[in-house]
């Protein structure tokens, strides 16, 4: 079965997009540690991220790159932390996370934000990025 | 004034050291959140992750990818999980760390080695890389 990511990836079941490309999708986590939390996951979907090959690898954390400046220039933040744990979803996931306080990348506090916020915080990311 | 790790890197005070090339050096975190816990560290003393310029970041990255696959064979474990944080020393570090749950990666729950531990562990994982 597909994971919850390829789903959103082949557009099965909605997702909060933030940037996309031929081999790459950028979602906002829709239970996120603080506002501006992003998903940063290859389209080819792999348990783990050493499993990756080297070059799809470093095209992942390039892309991931790319979405945390813009993420920086975004959402108000001390800066961007980077989180990849994937105990929970089998399929490689970067975690991007606007940061304030370590308690913001211990996956215990969560925020909650309204659809109008998610879709106004997915402009103010795209038109940065 | 040097950060603790570029004095590590420039031998002033020992470390735990587990590979090191030209522009990077990995060592042992002497508090560890789990057995195995290694930081991938720049030469270059720059406080956040993503103000390296594109080329130097995929370096660390790279770099980072070897020593977390030698880790994963050095140190039984579920996998490797990643985390850049930076809240404590503006030096970039990558936090490699070997995984067994969630806690191992929420920066709370701390082991503690002897000397002999840790020297035993530069050596297996050494063996691997």
């Amino acid at each position: 079965m597909s994971s919850i990511f390829t789903k959103i990836i082949n557009r099965e079941i909605p997702g909060q997009i933030v940037a996309e490309d031929d081999k790459h999708i950028a979602i906002l986590d829709i239970n996120p540690n603080a506002k501006g939390h992003t998903l940063c996951i290859p389209k080819k979907e792999v348990n783990k991220i050493f499993d990756l090959e080297e070059q799809e690898y470093l095209d992942l954390m390039r892309f991931s790159r790319k979405v945390a400046i813009a993420l920086e220039k975004a959402v108000p933040c001390k800066r961007v932390g980077v989180s990849v744990i994937g105990l929970e979803v089998p399929h490689v996931h970067v975690h991007l996370i606007p940061l304030q306080d370590m308690d913001d990348i211990r996956f215990e506090k969560k925020v909650s934000l309204t659809d109008d916020e998610f879709k106004e915080l997915i402009n103010d990311i795209k038109k940065v990025l």
